[in-house]
C-alpha cells in the first residue's frame, strides 16, 4: 500500500492532478451509503451544481456531474453536439491537445488540426483565417485547451472568441478546462464558451471520478441534431434526471458531496485570492528554475501556466530521470515529459491545495536528484530562489507587536 | 449532509446497492493521493485485476476497471464486440434488463426481444428456440441479465450456455452481473459467460465509481472488427495501460485500492461461505414476508434472489408510500417499484454487508411503516419469522460451556 | 481487530457507553496533529469549555478538561477540595457509586455510607437527617451518583440540595453526571452543585479519553485549603494553563476538538428536544421489558434512567448468558450485572445517538438470546411493544399529501 | 478548526511531539466503539503491551497503558513506590527533568537535586558520589531523564545504573522516556531501569491521551509497601484487570488498538533501522544549524538527541520571534526555548514519521523567518547543508540500470 509505516510519510505531490487532498474534502467524500433516490442526495447535487457554476462563471449553463474523468468529459463534449463526417478545428501543441484530437478522429470526426510548437500558446489567429476561410460553415465545433498540461502553457480564449467573432461562424467553442478551472480564471460566459470540460482531480482538490460537463444554451441546442452515438454520456438523460434530483444510474455520492464543499471552499476564500494564490506558488517555482538555468517550456510570460511548470533540462540530458529518482529515492512525485517532450522536460503540478512550504520541499527534492544525477546545479540555489519570492510575498500576520 | 448530530444515526441501507460499506474498505478507499503513474499503482491495480478473476471465477479472462459505473459497464460490453444493425438477442422481464435492451437501440442494434413476465427468470428454451432458427448466425450477441434487480429473480446462465451450445450459434453470451458479482455464485468460465458486467457498489460493497468489466478471449477478438464508436471505453486502450500499470486517463486509485481488498476479503472468508451467509439473511426477509402474507414477485424459489427480495403489497395499496414513509420518519431507505412494478413492489436489498441485527432491524422499520399506514400487518410478526431462521441458523460460538 | 470483512458488520453497541459515535464526531476527533500551543489550540479549547457549561446548565463554573476518564474525574474532585480525614457522606445503591466511595477511602477520608437498595434513588432524607445531626460539620463533601449506570436509576439531585440546605449544611455537594450529563437534565447551578463529574465517551458521544469536571466558585476555594495529594489532577495548574490557552501537558486535542462540535450539536438540537429523545427510546425498551414480563431494576417509574435500562431476569436464570450469547452469536453488545446484580440483570444502554431502528435491533437480538437460552419469551413480542411505542411518537414528515 | 480550504494546507509539524500521524495508524485509533469488556479488546490490549515490551527491550516487565500523558506517567511511577518523605535524587538539567522534581516535591518526597547546566547530560558521576555516600539508603529512588526534550540532550542510562551499581545502591531507577523511547535505542533490561515512562504521541506516532508505563519486578515489589495515595494511577487495579482482559475503568480503545500496530510497525521496520533513521534525519538539521553559524544548545555529539534538536540563536535576539512567524505567517509550528532557555533557543521536533522532503521543508522555513527578522542567514545554505547528508546518505533504489 501506500503507507510503508513509520518509515516513510505522505509526501505531498507534484503531478499536475490528481492534487493534493485537503483533510475536509476527503473527509466529505468518504461518507456512508446516503440513498441515491432519495431527497438528501437532491440536497447534495444541486448546491453542488450551483457552485460549479459559480466558479466558472457562468449564469445559466447546464452543469452535468459524471462518474468519469475528464477524457470521458472531452467525449461528452463531443459526442452530445457533433455528428459523423462534422468538421472540427482544433491545435496541436501538446499532448492533452493531441489526444482530444485524436478522439475526434475515432468518432469519425473530420479534424482540421493546426499545428502549433510545443511551448507556444494556442494560435488565435490562424484559427480567425481558418474560420474566416470556412465561408460554408462546415466546421461546427472548435476545440481549445485552455491549459495544456503537458507544456505549462494557458492559452486566451478569449482570444478564440474574438476569433469566431471576426469571422462571423456560428461554431460551438469546446474548451477544455481540465488543469485551469478552480485555479484559474475561468469565464464561461464572458468568453463564450459553449461547452467546458473539467474534472474532480484537479482545481476541485477532489479524488478523480467526475468529470464536469458544462453546456451552454447553445450547445444544449445541438443535442437535438448531433447523432454521435451516446448513451452512457447522454446530457439528456443526465439532465432529465438531475432536474428530479436523481441519475439515470448510480452516482458517485461521495464525490458530488465533496464537490459541493469544495467550490462552496473557493467562493468562500474569494476566486481572486484563489487565483492569486495560484500565481504565488508558481511564480516560486519558475525562480527556481530560472536559479538552475533552466528555461521553462512555456515560451513568454504571458504564457505561463498557474497550475504546472515544465521546465526544460539541458539537451543531451534525460530529464525523465529526475522523476525517477525522486519517486524511487526520495518517494516524491513530479511529471515526466510526455509526447515529443519525452525526456527533455519535467514538471512540477502546484495546483490546488499547496502551501509555501510544500513548494519549497519539492524543489529541495529536485535538487538533490540534480545533484545526484550530475547536473551543474547548486543545492540550495533554487529554493533560496522560492524562498525569496514566498517571504517578500507572503501575508503578514494581522498581530503584529508595536 | 447525511449527518445531522445525534438527532439521527447512520442506520443502515436496504436499498439493492449501494450497499452499506465495512470500514475497512471506506478506509481503504479513503487514501491520499498516489502518483498513478508510479509503480505503487500498479501494485493495487494488478492484485485488484487478479481478486476480481477469482471471485468471477475464470482463469484468464481479461478484467477491465472502469471509472464509470454498471451502466458505463453496458456500454463498454456491446461497443467493443458489435457494430451498427448487428442483432442482439435479449430478454426483458424486469427494469434493468429493459434499460440494456434500450442502450442497445440507441446504439442501432436490432435487438430481438423476448417477453417474459416480470417475476418469471430468463426464458432459455425461447433463447434456444430462436437461437436454433437465426441460422445465418445473424445474432451477433445474447444478453442476459443475471440477477434483475427490479424483481428479486435470478436467472439460469448456465442454461443459457446451454441454449447456445444446443443451437451450435456462436453468438457472444453478455451477462448482466451488477447485483449478482460477489454474493451469488458467478461461474464465468464454467459458464461460458464471453462478458460479464458488475460494479464496485454492489458485490464488492464500495463505493459506486467503478464498472467492473470481463472480457472471454472470443470477446477480445471480436473487438477488432467490432466498429461501434467507443473511446473512454475502449478496451483496447485500457488493457495497453493497464499492462504497463497504467491507464489511458485518470484511474480512481482509491476506488481500485479498495477493490484488491474486497475482493481479498471475499476470498478469504470464501465463496461458498458468502454465498451462503447472502441466502441465510435473504431467509429471513423472505420468511418475514411470509409471516405479512405477502407474495413474493420472483414466481418460485429457484428464482428467488439472495441480494434483493421483492415483496408484493396488496392490491389496491400503493407499496411506494411504505418506502417513502420508511425515509422519511424512520430514516431508513428501502427500494421502490420500478417501471410496471411501480407502486405494486417494494424492494429489500440484503447485499454485501448485513448482519441478523441489521436484517431485522429493516423489517422492524417495515412493519411499523405498515401498521402507519394502515396494513393489516401485525407487529412484530415478521421480526419473530426472521429470528426463528437466524436464530436456528446461526454460527454457534466455539467455546461453550460444558 | 473490530472489522472482519463482509462476514460481520458493526453493530450498534447497546453498552451503557462508550456510546456509538456519531460520524461527525469521528471525523472530528480524528484530525492531524495541531500544535498544542499555538493560538489555533485555544481557538478548539474555549469553545469546549463554553460549550460544556451551557450543556451542564451553569453560567460560571470553571470546567476542566483532564486526559482521563470519569474515574480521573471523581479524583479530580475528592482530591481537590479534600484533606486526609475529612469526613463524606455517600449513599452506596450500586456499583458505580460503591466505587466513587471505595475511592474515598483509599485516599484516607473518612466515608459514612448510606446504604440502600440497589434498585433505589438516593436517599436524600437519610442524607438530610444525617447532615442535620452533624452539627460540628465534620461532613466536608456529599455525594451523589446523578445516574446509577449499574441499576438504571436516576436520583434526584435538587433534594439533595434542598436536604443540606434544610439542615443549614455547608458540605460541598459533588455529583457523578458520567451517564447523565448531556443526555439527562442537569441542572448545575439551579441544582447549587458544587462539582459534577463525566467523560466523553457519554452524552457527548465521543471515544474515551476525557474526564470533564466542572467546578462552583465555592469548591475553586476550597482548592486552596484542601490537603490530599494531586498534581497530575491539579485543576490549579490546569486553570492557569487553559486561561492562557494552553495546557500543563499535552493535551488530547482531537478530543476537545470534538467535545466543542459535540455540544455544539446537542445545543443546537436544544436539550429539551435531546432529553426527550432519550426518553423516546428508553419508553420502547421499557415497553419491551414489560412485553416479556420481565421487572426493571429500577424499582419506580420517577427513578427510571433514560440512559440504561437494568432488566431482571427471572430467578435462578444466570442474566450474563445472555450478554455472553449476544456477543458470541450475534456481535451485539450489551451490559452485563455488575457487583450484586451480577448474573440477575442485563443491561441496555440506549445513551448517545441511538435510532428507532437500533433499539429495535437490540431487543430483537436480545429475543433471540433468550429463546437460544431457553428463556419462555415469544420472538417479536418485546420488539412489537417498542415499535407501538415508536410508531406512535415518531416525528411525522413535514410535507404530507394532503 | 485547522483545516482552512484550499487556502493552507496541513503541513508538517516540526514539535517534539506530538508527532506527525501516519495515515495507518490514524486510522488505526478512528474505530467504531468496540465493547471493552468484550473479548475482542483483550485481543487489542494483550499484543500491544507485548508490542510495547518488545520495543522497550524488556523480556518481562509489567507494561501498563493509562488513560493520561507522560505526566500521568510520572506521577504513576513516583505515587507506586515512594511514601511521603522518602528520598529521591534527580538532576535538573531542563524542563523537563525540573518539572518531574516539582512532581516529587508536591507529593511530599525529598529530593536530592543535582544541578547541572541546560545543554549537559546528566551527571552520573555526582549521582555515583551522592550514592555511594548515601549508606543508609535513604535514597529510594533515582530519577533520569533519558532524552531532555528542553535542551536536545540525550543522557547515558547506563551509566546511571553503573552509578548504582558501584554504589552498591538499592535505589529504583525511575527513567522518563518520553521523547526516546521507540525514537533511540531504549534498553530496559540491560540498563536495569524500573520504571519507565513514555506516552502515546512521540516515538509510536499515535495522538496523545495514553501513557505508557513499564515496571520491573523489583518495582512491582516496592508496590506493596509504597504509600503515596494513588487510585486511579494504581498500577495494582490496573494489573489486576489487564490480566483478565479489562480495565479498570473505562480504556481508549482507538489509541490501544493504535499502539498495537504502530509496535508491529517498529519492529518490522526494525528497531535499529527506526533508530538510524532518527540520526540521519537530525544529522540534516543538525548540519544545517551549522551552516547558519548557530551553535547546539547539547554540549557535544555525545549529547545530541535524535529526536529533537535545540538551535541557539545570536545573543540578543529573541528565538520566540522565529517560531511565532513561522506558525503565524508560514503555518509551520516548531518549539520555542522553555524555561531559563525562553527566547535564547528554538526547538525542531524530528521524532516518529518524517522524510527527507518534509525536514527540508523545515529548515526552508526556518530561514524565511531569520531573513525575516534580520539574522544574517543566507537564504538556501541551511536547506543545501541537510540536502549535502541527505542525498549522500539516501537508500538507493534497489533495481537501477546497469
Amino acid at each position: 500500500m501506500a503507507d510503508r509505516g513509520g518509515a516513510t510519510m505522505q509526501n505531498p505531490v507534484f503531478i499536475p492532478g490528481p492534487t493534493n487532498l485537503p483533510e475536509f474534502l476527503r473527509k466529505a467524500v468518504d461518507m456512508p451509503t446516503l440513498d441515491h433516490r432519495s431527497s438528501a442526495f437532491a440536497d447534495l447535487l444541486h448546491p453542488a451544481i450551483a457552485g460549479v457554476r459559480q466558479v466558472i462563471k457562468t449564469r445559466e449553463a447546464e452543469v452535468f456531474l459524471f462518474p468519469s474523468t475528464g477524457t470521458g468529459g472531452w467525449e461528452t463534449a463531443i459526442s452530445n453536439v457533433l455528428s459523423a463526417g462534422d468538421a472540427v478545428l482544433a491545435a496541436r501543441h501538446g499532448m492533452f491537445s493531441q489526444r482530444w484530437i485524436d478522439m475526434c478522429q475515432r468518432h469519425g470526426l473530420a479534424v482540421e488540426v493546426v499545428e502549433a510548437a510545443w511551448g507556444a500558446g494556442l494560435p488565435a489567429d490562424r484559427y480567425e483565417e481558418i474560420l474566416t476561410a470556412d465561408k460554408e460553415h462546415r466546421i461546427k465545433a472548435v476545440l481549445a485547451t485552455h491549459n495544456e498540461t503537458a507544456t505549462g502553457v494557458v492559452s486566451d480564449i478569449a482570444a478564440v472568441r474574438r476569433a469566431l467573432d471576426a469571422a462571423g461562424h456560428p461554431a460551438l467553442l469546446l474548451v477544455d478546462g481540465v488543469s485551469s478551472v478552480g485555479s484559474m480564471d475561468f469565464c464561461f460566459d464572458d468568453w463564450g464558451v459553449d461547452i467546458a470540460v473539467t474534472g474532480s482531480q484537479k482545481g476541485f482538490m477532489l479524488p478523480p471520478g467526475l468529470a464536469i460537463v458544462v453546456f451552454s444554451a447553445r450547445a444544449m441546442q445541438a443535442c437535438a441534431t448531433a447523432k454521435l452515438a451516446r448513451c452512457f454520456f447522454d446530457i439528456r438523460d443526465m439532465g432529465r434526471s438531475n432536474a428530479a434530483g436523481l441519475y439515470p444510474y448510480t452516482p458517485p455520492v461521495g464525490l458530488i458531496a465533496g464537490l459541493r464543499l469544495a467550490a462552496d471552499s473557493l467562493l468562500a476564500e474569494g476566486l481572486d485570492v484563489v487565483f492569486a494564490r495560484h500565481k504565488r506558488i508558481a511564480d516560486g517555482v519558475r525562480a527556481a528554475a530560472g536559479a538552475w538555468g533552466m528555461p521553462l517550456c512555456a515560451r513568454s510570460p504571458d504564457l505561463y501556466s498557474q497550475t504546472v511548470t515544465t521546465i526544460c533540462t539541458p539537451p543531451g540530458f534525460n530529464a525523465t530521470g529526475i522523476v525517477t529518482r525522486a519517486a524511487d529515492v526520495y518517494q516524491t512525485a513530479f511529471g515526466t515529459g510526455l509526447g515529443e517532450l519525452a525526456g527533455k522536460v519535467f514538471r512540477f503540478g502546484h495546483l490546488g491545495q499547496l502551501s509555501d512550504m510544500a513548494a519549497l520541499s519539492g524543489l529541495a527534492v529536485l535538487e538533490m536528484c540534480m545533484a545526484d544525477l550530475g547536473l551543474p546545479v547548486r543545492l540550495g540555489s533554487g529554493v533560496a530562489a522560492a524562498q525569496e519570492v514566498y517571504r517578500t510575498t507572503a501575508v503578514q500576520p494581522m498581530k503584529q507587536a508595536a
